[in-house]
């Protein structure tokens, strides 16, 4: 098997200002972090790095200031799907341009039911819109978010139809028997687990690796799992390893998610920057803030 | 009571050139004739308009060609509502600054679960960044669609807050005992029914008007309904004009929504173009369109 994407990557959080603007330079150090304590590479700009409540202008200038800190363009893996196609198009274009050749794009998620012809003809016109040999794309999966599923025959149309383009998904909707499926269904494609319970399970039935939200706090942790799956004789190690993660993870999910992650990242660093959370989410009460820091001081 | 929005308003259907771009020339000579026909206001740029297909370019493309068509600034409520605040607010002052103050504006819609407190953040900073006194916000609340239900303690949160600006609520959730207790709360707030067969009920209960996709095809009868409802004499009209409402209604869900309006409009104008839609929809296909021409021959 050859994985065009695999191993670890991080569903990078951005952290934010006062003035609730991208904060680049604590982002790219974030990112760097990431990178040293595990990550294979930095999945920007998706559902946890609150991507779809920042404009275009500053979704390219956070992918700017990675490529400018010095994180090489093939460790960089941007969220590039809007609703509408030609503003889809118009970010993966942007990236192209910046040499980052692999991308994650949503299906066009505001209107439901469209069925798998309509996804399939939305996707077709932006690839061939696009129409650059060196694109790779991710799809993405998480129809408990946009409300768009990704059915197993529209990926299996999309693969045929794009084998060189469409390389792999990221499947956040926690089922592991879908992604199961599909990995049975197409052995080089790459499954990614969007949910990090899932990446031992997955990686032991022939998954490809993982974009995560908790990867932003363990990914020493994942990183192990992900080298360890193979080894009978580090079979504990990566069992413990899954086990806190699960345990991280477990508790970022005790409040909503999104803010609940910068917060525990804001504890392990030091900075309350962090707490800080882009409308419609809201950063955690101070209430909440005491419970999630005694928790936090009793994770392994 | 005094609304600051009320009668026949038409989620205009967008038509497309056969490249799928908007076709500016059709689109305006149908806003004219909706007007012409009995609407008081063109609410372009909807869910059924397919703004959230576009770019914001063609957005105020569209916006900006209504209005050198000669349609009055006073009489367009285009869509503005975005996923990230920071193109709301883009496309808000767009309109604004060509003198058009009532625009309808989604909630926050690629976050689920955010709660009240989030989105009610979401509309405050919008309406504080933005820092216009003549804006006047429509809420737009189609869960089925958005994922993201407008609550009426959120309603009320948000007239209390800014009582000048928002003015009121496109309801398409089909649920009259919701729109009936937003009446009841907040009498010159104006309910817009977004569901045709509820204009008469609603307006029965003190509704404002309607936003609606079935005046695209029968806005004499919507006029009819709007005029009439309060004459007794007219009772027996307006019941015929609703049930003919209704019955376009009712072809117009016999296949998905947004492609059957516009395949409707096609027959009753006799241009076909008006057949194209942009992925994710799809055009009706020669069956479905021969079945359809069929039932449309038999409406009242």
């Amino acid at each position: 098997m050859s994985f065009a994407i695999s191993g670890v990557n991080c569903a990078a959080a951005t952290p934010l200002n006062a003035d609730l603007t991208p904060d680049l330079g604590l982002f790219t150090a974030h990112c760097k972090s990431l990178l040293a304590n595990g990550c294979d590479g930095i999945a920007l700009l998706g559902t946890t790095g609150e991507a779809n409540s920042f404009s275009r202008g500053e979704r390219k200038a956070i992918l700017e200031a990675a490529l400018k800190a010095g994180i090489g363009a093939e460790q960089l893996i941007p969220g590039t799907g809007l609703a509408a196609a030609p503003e889809t198009i118009e970010l993966t274009r942007h990236a192209l341009s910046l040499g980052v050749t692999r991308v994650v794009i949503l299906p066009p998620f505001y209107y439901k039911g469209v069925g798998d012809e309509g996804l399939f003809a939305s996707y077709a016109r932006i690839i061939e819109a696009i129409g650059d040999s060196r694109l790779r794309i991710v799809l993405y999966h998480i129809p408990q978010v946009s409300g768009v599923p990704l059915s197993p025959g529209l990926i299996g149309r999309l693969i045929e139809a794009f084998p060189d383009t469409v390389i792999g998904i990221k499947d956040s909707a926690s089922d592991l028997a879908n992604m199961q499926a599909i990995v049975a269904a197409h052995p080089n494609f790459s499954v990614l687990a969007g949910a990090d319970p899932l990446l031992l399970p997955l990686l032991k039935s022939g998954g490809a690796g993982c974009i995560t939200a908790t990867s932003n706090l363990v990914a020493d942790s994942l990183r192990i799992v992900y080298d360890g799956v193979s080894d009978p004789a580090r079979a504990a190690e990566v069992e413990a390893a899954q086990a806190r993660i699960n345990a991280w993870r477990s508790l970022s999910n005790s409040y909503v998610q999104i803010p609940t992650i910068k917060a525990m990242i804001g504890l392990k660093s030091g900075n309350t920057g962090w707490n800080r959370v882009r409308p419609p989410m809201l950063p955690l009460t101070d209430s909440q803030l005491g419970e999630l820091r005694g928790k936090f001081e009793a994770l392994p």
